[in-house]
């Protein structure tokens, strides 16, 4: 069994982290509120007080935290991950973030001898209970193997993707066409019911056919159930629209689909649903009477 | 057994019509070009020289021809299904037409006695083949029955919608739904290649996920073979994502996302590509020096 | 001076033939609710009850009416425009109708002897007052001459454009255009209050530049003092919108502009500003906590 | 008179420095390339080897070069701009930047006791000889009064937004107007030619009603001429609708239709117009069978 470290205990995070301990291995772990790992100690996590403890007690240190913003600090700050590393330690951070920010992180961590992955996941909560998530991962192949078996603890496929910010790109272009199909849905369900309809009809068919997929018959329920409680909040959904456009336009790739989604889900913002669930997406469509 | 009719023998219909002859039903076969019902007559089915003999002959009568156009045509012609229609007998079109063709095709019947269901059909020709369509039935409750034996041996799922009209809208959306997929997928294809990402290793990772749905893997494997020998043809995909955007101006349902991709579609065809498969659209987002 | 007919006394209609009644011409006019006519009475002009009668008195009658449906309907009702054409007579409808309407009208006149012409305006209320309209004609030449007298009291400018539909054809062009140009005024407004800016510094900064236009002027105004008073309804730019879509499909060229400002006017009339002046169409784009 | 500098020789800023010494003030001039001052030194300008050396000579100091990176160069560089100003000396940037952009090289210019002013121009090369360009400043107004003799010499007006930033935001407001203008000509022209119109006299009846503005007369005829030289490059614009569509993800303000024009300003760019000028855009909308 591994020695591993986890920071981040948030609501990706910390049931990621308990799959690590389910799975057998040593666990040191690190969050800023620390009573969120209360449940991993409980487990038999070992908890400490700052990044640089976890990256010292551990071979390889798993990271998930919110954003490029907290990704960065974890690394920067005064006891981050920057000062431990070295030879003979392993750094692979889960979070989302842009291809520019990965490589920030990596080349700090190679310049101090280090070996480091970009990993990001696709999956959200009750993937990540489950163990069920899709891992991308791309930078030093070497660490691949010493990560392995927490992949596998937390996952049901990694994919390697190749050098630093390979798997940012993949991430961002996953979700972009996410974003895509939530906006495709929204529309859809929406002519439905203008149309007399059952929603719950069309959903039935999209079932039977070529189109089906696990979002749709998720996504789509909350749709129907006007359930807007954030499983992955439409800002976040925005954010990578945004990040996928600007990806596109550094490559000079047209992407008018995903540039009228990237506005619709502005426009969710502008009225008030950034904190909602992306299926919030639909109430742009839908006539403002109906709610 | 049924005593059914099947009027088109194309590349949809010659199939669908097979499955019945298959099931044990007792078949007459009408097309225009008659030579394409051959393996039809070989498996037993009885031809017909005009759409009237296959009404007059059989209880219930299946229509798959290739456009709204082509559906009036043979209803409306001197020797057409209206002239043959009445009492007992049920005519069921399973062609894509708009909500008003299929309206006004419908009052024709009953306004004669017979009665009508439009029943448009999900899936293509491998489908059709393997009697695994998704029908989506609308019109008189009644002839369902008497068609749902038919209905059994030429698709896997059928789902009966309400009043005429109710099965064109539900074909449309879906439609539409997977012209804004095929965007979505030519997009993310090639933002990945551009990233420097093989495209493979995209499908494997939606496959691996959410997002992941028979068509992607099916067209996501035609896109990078540059495969576009015409499944379903780009222009089909545009005319139905016109109709879409229309049904949506009737009702005054914005579709920025379904309207984004028929801009695309109109592109494709604009460029050429029309008469290829609908995954041609990805021609419309690659750097033309690609090709 | 010339013996003219007018029929329809709208809002545009009623100052048209006012200025036809100012610049001497002997005027026989029909409207549908008679009451509007009175002024013109007042000012000289003869009433008369049907359509027919208007096209039995006059050389030349000019028609103004709200849309396609009421100008077929001047044309084919029992007493309409059609029993009364025939040689020597000449027809000139000013409506904005689609090139499909155009046509019928046109072969249905000329098909009884009579000359038609399509002659649909640029321009609103005030420069139908002022006689300032510009006026795209086409179809029989011969008639143009006749009419020319009846355009200079009208408007300021007529164009000649060829054939029967060409008429329709320019005028759905040049509302495509204003429509994408008063959805990149609301997006310019809004996104300079946003950035802190003054929405009339933005006025006056394009007043001295290269887009400098009298519509930013007037309609930039009137979003500023949020006066949405309809000079041009939202529905009658969202409905030239879709016909110039339309078009776009009919010639298989693509339209992503156009067709991203269709969806914006959509949403409007869908938010409930169908019947408020076009450029209510910023609230689509201004943050619902604004109003 | 005044004591002037001016740092960059291109395409804009040789007439530009031109108009000040046409206009009497003394002028110290720099350019990268210092051959293309040549005409400037022959009518009485004074040449520099550094951008330090020539806010070291002049009170005020204007610029303009190309782009956000140049701009930042010509200021940081180790004889840069920075290390001239100081009390006394005010320094005028006229570049295309973004407001970020213009944040840092304000506060670096302020914090060392000089006065800076942000002011980027309106219209293009020919302005720029007729000394008609449009100035829009931002930043301090005590140095506006300095400044203005200049503005006068270059400018027909010039606009006073507020603080830092404001005046790159206007811009990017002006030009990502003109973004979506171009992009509603290309398809009018486009539209108009394939319904059988001839461009000339849609150009024509633009010219004479409520859209009329100099851009659509001159870039309307180069269209039609194709005539593609660069007066203002595609890339420049694809990069300023870029950069506005982000200020409104800064805003969380939806911009469906420049975010439309931006992917179709890529799609030029990609199909190898990038240093054509913007009017190139319709070749995105031909049919390409047409060029």
């Amino acid at each position: 069994m591994a020695n591993y470290g986890f920071i981040g205990s948030g609501l990706m995070g910390n049931p990621m982290a308990m799959n690590l301990i389910k799975a057998g291995h040593q666990l040191t772990v690190y969050n800023r509120d620390a009573s969120k790992c209360q449940n991993l100690i409980e487990a038999g996590a070992t908890q400490v007080s700052t990044p640089l403890e976890v990256v010292a007690a551990a071979d390889v240190t798993f990271c998930m935290v919110a954003d490029p913003e907290a990704a960065m600090a974890v690394c920067f700050s005064p006891h981050g991950v920057i000062q431990g590393v070295g030879p003979g330690k392993g750094y692979v951070d889960m979070s989302t973030v842009d291809p520019q920010t990965a490589e920030k992180i990596g080349i700090s961590v190679q310049a101090r001898g280090g070996e480091y992955l970009e990993a990001p996941v696709s999956g959200t909560v009750q993937p990540a209970r489950d163990g069920e998530l899709v891992i991308m991962a791309a930078g030093d192949e070497a660490l691949l193997e010493k990560a392995q078996p927490g992949f596998d603890a937390m996952g049901k496929k990694t994919v390697f993707l190749g050098e630093i910010g390979a798997a940012a790109s993949m991430k961002l272009t996953v979700n972009m066409m996410m974003g895509s199909m939530i906006a495709a849905l929204s529309e859809g369900l929406t002519l439905a019911q203008a149309s007399g309809l059952e929603g719950e009809a069309l959903l039935d068919v999209l079932s039977a056919g070529a189109l089906a997929c696990p979002m749709f018959k998720g996504k789509g329920a909350a749709m129907l159930a006007e359930n807007f409680t954030a499983n992955f909040p439409l800002k976040h959904l925005q954010k990578d629209l945004r990040l996928a456009v600007q990806l596109g336009d550094h490559h000079r790739v047209p992407l008018a689909n995903a540039a009228a989604s990237n506005e619709m889900a502005k426009r969710g913002c502008q009225m008030g649903f950034a904190d909602e669930d992306m299926c919030a997406l639909i109430k742009t469509v839908q006539s403002p009477q109906k709610k």
